[in-house]
């Protein structure tokens, strides 16, 4: 299996304090070690880092820890092999562009026997059916709303029948953005915070390593954190139900809890 | 305008002297500090680097030359913004995927007027007319071949008749590969050379620095280095004709000069 970690915000925020708990759990803290990768939108462009190596070894992470890119929109996954074999091609978070938006894809799972017409639209370059997964939903979604991409209501229902469909062949835990909404769908383990004004000070689970949002922050900042398991010890983060998808844009999450 | 290098390979090959000499033009030797960006094939998978800084002063530049990266197939760009704004979406290299194979591709030139008729297969996410080109590609490919990959021969005559039409409306520099050929076409400035046994010692043009192949090669290595100007002043490159195509498999050329 892997996991997962997302950002939305409404405003760009670094992800460094989160994702150097995350890659702890990369071959360290936690023994997902067959790869990782991490995709940050800024503007409708998406900076796509992906790594066979540990995330814990990984230059690439090294530097994202040493240059901070902020971002309202960010997706990454570390990855334990269950189908496909550990090379770059089946590295999350996957990226494909559909109506002129890039979209950005990583899921935590297995779905045997999951194996969907594909009609040449959007074909996996990798072995992984979660590429399988993505490459069906934007297909999918091609066919329904045609050459113009639809309101985020219609396009919100629609990945949630997508996610549900999917969901009955496996353990389908998905994280989903075209840059400007994240959309997640639980299977079996999500957990998430919504961090706004008052900011307090956040310590992480797999290192001795705290931040004072307070001081890093403005008081109209908002920003969702959502990630396989909790990445902080001293906050309350909020579990998905099993089944539950859920938006968040502009760090506000739909349907509210 | 802009700069373009390429390397095809018949062995995964790392690229950092030529990337090095390269990268200065970005900023220091030239004047093309408006992004930058590198792709390295590694088996199906794309390593995709993209940055808007100068190259020259770019943290992702110096970790590609301190840690070799080994590809049979890499594209760079250095960007002179002409026409987009200077933003992620806007740099070169682009990538898609078509018949379950990872596209990538760059341009130097302008293509004043080119605006073809785009029916959403693929659709540009920046404002380039490079990107456009590119999309315009693989949607005529698609038209033309369908669901399925052509042979590499029925490939090669399609780009090179689609490269005639597009370069019609200006310069239309470019490298396109598919992970196993690099293809080539030249409006007005490109050059390449082969390196193989008995390999030398060459010196980069742009910087006081020197390799000696046969200490880091096989004899049968053979390897295509394509660049806008040659980034070596002891080494003899042959120059691209106006109009001409040419497809690079395995480190050689098609056809031969």
């Amino acid at each position: 299996m892997c996991q997962l970690l997302g950002m939305n915000c409404n405003t760009p925020t670094d992800i460094v304090f989160s994702f150097t708990g995350f890659a702890l759990r990369g071959g360290l803290t936690d023994e997902h070690q067959d790869g990782w990768g991490i995709a940050f939108f800024e503007g409708a462009g998406v900076r796509h880092l992906v790594d066979y190596q540990a995330a814990v070894r990984s230059p690439l992470a090294e530097l994202i820890k040493a240059h901070p890119i902020k971002s309202k929109n960010v997706i990454a996954h570390i990855r334990k092999a269950t189908q496909g074999k550990i090379a770059l091609e089946n590295c999350h978070p996957f990226i494909r562009e559909c109506w002129g938006i890039n979209w950005v894809f990583a899921h935590n799972g297995d779905l045997p026997g999951f194996m969907p017409t594909l009609n040449g639209t959007y074909l996996p370059v990798g072995t992984t059916d979660s590429e399988r997964a993505f490459c069906f939903i934007l297909q999918e979604l091609r066919l329904r709303f045609g050459a113009q991409a639809p309101q985020l209501s219609e396009l919100s229902a629609a990945l949630q029948e997508l996610c549900q469909e999917i969901a009955q062949f496996g353990t389908f835990n998905i994280m989903l953005s075209n840059g400007s909404a994240l959309f997640v769908h639980c299977s079996t383990n999500l957990h998430y915070i919504i961090r706004q004004f008052p900011f307090n000070t956040a310590h992480l689970s797999d290192r001795d390593m705290s931040i004072d949002f307070a001081e890093v922050t403005t008081p109209k900042d908002r920003v969702a954190v959502i990630a396989t398991a909790p990445l902080t010890n001293n906050e309350t983060w909020a579990a998905f139900a099993p089944g539950e998808f859920k938006v968040f844009v502009d760090g506000t999450c739909h349907p509210e809890s």
